[in-house]
């Protein structure tokens, strides 16, 4: 594996998954495998559970990772080439990448989208460029329209909580939300299913929340939250806003939000979501406090999936 | 030890004070107690000292730990129950507690207090929250009403000081300051002296100024700071706002400030504060430049303190 | 080594050129020097590669590095003797620095000039109030007028980069930016290579730009950029604001800016800028991206330059 991005590096889903599985059933199997290896946790925006479960999924490994916000502790990168940069960004990323990928043997990097142009946040400038100057190996901490580590974990989830002899059904559900975010979870999240192949896939929103159809391609789409919890064994539940009209919010209906009401329609099913989540807006108390919720179980497997993704990319590390 | 938010979590003061100062004469002395374990600390408000002491005590002991700055680094929790998350809190308690909680061993918590509503702040119901939530022990680095590190390291402090055989007069005193302040290292700093009991135990502070009696009974307490000081041998010096009429500031008289001409009165006593400190508003420059202030000693036993309580901790951490 | 803080710390500069230059060769030579010991790295402002080349230099000599930024998790430092805090500052200096200095074996300390007033940065007041009373050796991260681990990394990098049996020349050129800078760089580089006193070094900038002769002294200076340049072997850019009526920026004037066009005079110089860097307003795109550019070199060279300085400051660390 030569960076993390997307879905597209990972060459077998069900290897990383099970290599995923064997670090949390022991996580200090592989303790030598980063001895003198440093990664940099680069943040261009905050980060909780992607920070915390990568620098311990680094030190489980034998690496030391340092963490670097750049808002907070630098200052403001430039992207656009040949930007005359006499504005309120302050270093290139053509300088600053080079100068991580020297100091750092694998560079993990957070960057959110702007959503104010979806061209710019759609050709993933940041993180490409970063991967384009750095010279080493770049493990997306969420980009402007991914998050993989987050989709690995999904399926890492799901994978061992799941053990019947069939496909499971998985709904991925739009959820209200007080603000305009990103698509990067419910893409990465489509993109991922779809790749993996062995579920029976469906998305629901309301009309005008349209993703992106290079990532939804394959899943059954439907504007009837109701037709498509039925059955469902895993209901995955995210806000996202407007893709097509690009970062609006048209539909704040509480009418979405996830109750235990519409999971009596499901096959019992498992309830996830990526967290942070805003208790009572997305998804119920009632639900959030079941035992359908696996949230937590989810958030915790952060951890091996970064593991398997770090001990992938080590192998790709210059000695 | 299960968590240590107060002084009833110390089961013996003074073998937590031996153990402390052991590991001040030997600080590597457990190097491999706290081998793969993990503290996240976790910080709602500013430190400086608890968090380097505690981080430095964790790696004494051979731990990893992980600082992680909420209002920088990541963004705003909830703790009520039940709240209907449209507002500013991105993530509640109950979500990111158990997270914690899997990603670590211990977790240490910093939260003061509003000083807007007495009941929510007496209620400590952040740092409840947390312990409640998180399933694994925690250590309280400053909360609403107590900061208990800072108490083990006064006791510590006056114990490594005072050799004589007999009790040592110990006074508390109020002093001005530009702030309202929390009553915490004031409240803690009763209550401990109350439960060690091998002191003479005196409160002094302007009228208005009373604390709560739960922390306060067993001291004398008087309005005549003269009166408290005379044949004192420590005195300790601290600001706090209000209780009774909460988190004001009626008396912010420049008398109260701890002067040389005062000491005289002591029994050469010796000065302590936990820091900060506004110098020559709460204490004179004369005073903290003498050989009668220990501030710099005090604030050094933090380490040994953090030590101690986090050796007692990884008692109870499952494996 | 007691402390480092200018050239004045380096008792002999090839010596510690030659030193860098072979942890650059075995980075993890020292592994065992700094077993058990401690560097508390204190920002008041900003840093990137000083932070993370610092960092990994400790590492790399088996030191725990402990990073804690004053402004954005602590508060506000006083440095002025016997003020009367009732004003925004929390902590006096001689409160903070003790206990800093009981925390850790070595402190490295960054603080930026004000540039409101000449005598306050010029008497480096911060920086020196620390090492008085912290008592432990004390390393520049860049303070108010010298930068002198950028200016170390700068000698190792034209010494690894000249193979020649003569002296270079080497030309420290001013140029234009949209911000009022600190002399710092440009001090220290000048400081630096006038005690080095291997090149023949000319400085070139707009009138009124004059720096401190306590440090130029040595330098050839003119006004003319291009008669400067002729034959040059390196070009070090630089944008600093004026020293004499002090803060202030004169000229901003674009003619300035290295270019290309410029470099055809000289020697087919190496380009060297400290980074940050503003493209197209400091050096053009050109100039940064053609093979004359080793600014990338330079800044990977900060962690050799570190490592070489720490090495010295861990033999005066006590026991």
């Amino acid at each position: 594996m030569k960076n993390f991005i997307s879905v597209h590096d990972a060459h077998d889903i069900n290897a990383l998954v099970h290599k995923a599985l064997a670090y949390k059933a022991d996580p200090l199997r592989d303790k030598a495998l980063g001895a003198n290896k440093r990664i940099g946790l680069i943040f261009l925006n905050p980060s909780m559970r992607t920070r915390l479960s990568t620098q311990i999924a680094a030190a489980n490994l034998g690496m030391e990772a340092i963490v670097f916000n750049v808002g907070q502790e630098g200052w403001t990168f430039e992207f656009e080439d040949e930007a005359i940069m006499s504005g309120n960004t302050v270093e290139h990323v053509k300088d600053a990448a080079p100068i991580l990928g020297r100091y750092f043997d694998v560079l993990g990097i957070r960057t959110f989208p702007s959503l104010q142009n979806k061209a710019d946040d759609y050709s993933e400038l940041y993180i490409k460029q970063f991967i384009k100057y750095a010279g080493v190996p770049v493990v997306s901490l969420e980009s402007a329209t991914l998050h993989p580590l987050q989709s690995l974990t999904d399926i890492i989830t799901i994978t061992e909580t799941f053990k019947e002899h069939r496909r499971p059904k998985i709904v991925l559900t739009w959820a209200p939300h007080v603000k305009a975010l990103p698509q990067c979870v419910a893409n990465s999240f489509a993109q991922w299913i779809n790749a993996w192949g062995h579920a029976d896939f469906v998305i629901t929103h309301p009309e005008d929340y349209e993703l992106d159809p290079a990532f939804t391609k394959g899943a059954a789409i439907t504007h009837d939250q109701d037709y498509a919890l039925r059955d469902a064994d895993f209901v995955y539940v995210k806000n996202w806003s407007t893709y097509a009209d690009y970062g609006r919010i048209y539909c704040n209906d509480p009418e979405w939000m996830l109750t235990t009401e519409k999971l009596l329609n499901t096959n019992h099913a498992k309830v996830m979501h990526c967290l942070p989540v805003r208790r009572n807006v997305e998804l119920s108390d009632e639900v959030l406090d079941s035992f359908n919720s696996i949230v937590t179980q989810q958030a915790s497997n952060r951890t091996w999936a970064a593991q398997a993704v770090l001990s992938e990319l080590l192998a790709n590390v210059k000695k």
